[in-house]
């Protein structure tokens, strides 16, 4: 059902890499569009990914002729096309908590610090870098506190973050870990979370999708 | 399958908003708990709402005994469990479109005008009121016009956002625009938007799900 994939995206958008992360457990082979977020103003602003999707954000993931936006949108048309493994469980409420831990992150966490609301709090606030990175981490510490506390005392949650094989939660979990550790927010106080954390980082889906695995991520070092 | 539905939300919190009209597009009873997001600085805070929801968030939907939260993943549940009327079309790709539009709106546009985000901008950049209006009417402005760009010239938009009957995407973007009215956000620009809003609310499910109709509003003219 799927044909020519491409990705449109951003080596460090944690949205990007939660798609790449689904596309590896599935096993799905995809061409790189890299959409580079700071060049120039940012290349995701111009008429031509503007005509990609209007809401100048990565990621898009291009099926055929078909675009589709919007990450956790996109994960869940990559379940219900290509069902194994797969990233959601099978009982309504099971469904829900899982949705509901990717929200917390993907609607409460991750649009806060996200780039363009950084170089707005700059424009219009005068925040300084220091104030940014203390805004970013804020939130950051605000929602993985939520999010270990709906892990822990669960017994849905497993070796993954709900039950024993990864999924839509893991998805967006690792990516705003990365985000945590590119701002120096301490993890000590989220023991599930790092449990879980070190289960996920040593399957080859989510190494493969890694930021600094991808081809648009400068070298190392630079 | 449903049992003794509880609602914990704020008349004016948007997010509480979607889960009033879906629970009235699928004809289900529920018992209203307010919580007073402003009163005693938030009575979300609290302890007894925080052992409802660790996020510290409205809503949180109680089904029998099983707490559910976020929004989306809470309308998706009732849509899971009361099939009719369906929320979602049933193919993939309709699917995704629709979800791609309510989390335009979910991620992108609401969590940035949330009352703790506005409080975060005063506490931390002294931002005056004029100026939190503004930053929320920015998003707002932003996100709309996107929505708009995806509803108009695409063929899957009917009466509605996506198909001739009311879904998940209305039932985001109506809350949208009550805020949208709050703050004074002329809506000239989005034609196809204001198209539809006329739509939604002359149906009865949007009508009682409105924040002025909750008991827990203030009189009119207060």
């Amino acid at each position: 059902m799927l044909q020519d994939l491409a990705l449109y995206g951003y080596w460090r958008s944690t949205a990007a890499y939660r798609v790449r992360i689904a596309l590896a457990l599935k096993g799905l082979d995809w061409e790189n569009h890299p959409v580079h977020l700071v060049r120039d103003g940012g290349e995701q602003h111009g008429a031509s990914y503007r005509a990609i999707n209007p809401q100048e954000l990565v990621p898009a993931l291009v099926d055929g002729e078909r675009v589709f936006t919007q990450s956790l949108a996109i994960v869940e048309y990559l379940d219900e096309t290509v069902p194994e493994p797969p990233l959601l469980p099978v009982d309504p409420r099971g469904r829900a908590r899982v949705r509901a831990l990717a929200q917390t992150i993907a609607c409460d966490i991750h649009p806060l610090g996200n780039l363009r609301v950084l170089q707005a709090l700059e424009a219009r606030f005068g925040a300084t870098e220091a104030q940014r990175a203390d805004w970013n981490r804020h939130w950051m510490a605000v929602g993985l506190a939520a999010f270990e506390a709906m892990l822990a005392d669960n017994v849905a949650t497993g070796t993954f973050c709900h039950g024993d094989e990864p999924g839509l939660a893991d998805i967006c979990l690792i990516p705003q870990l990365y985000n945590a550790a590119r701002w120096q927010l301490p993890l000590d106080a989220y023991p599930t979370i790092r449990r879980i954390q070190a289960e996920c980082v040593a399957l080859p889906a989510f190494q493969v999708a890694a930021p600094e695995r991808q081809p648009d991520a400068p070298p190392a070092g630079a």
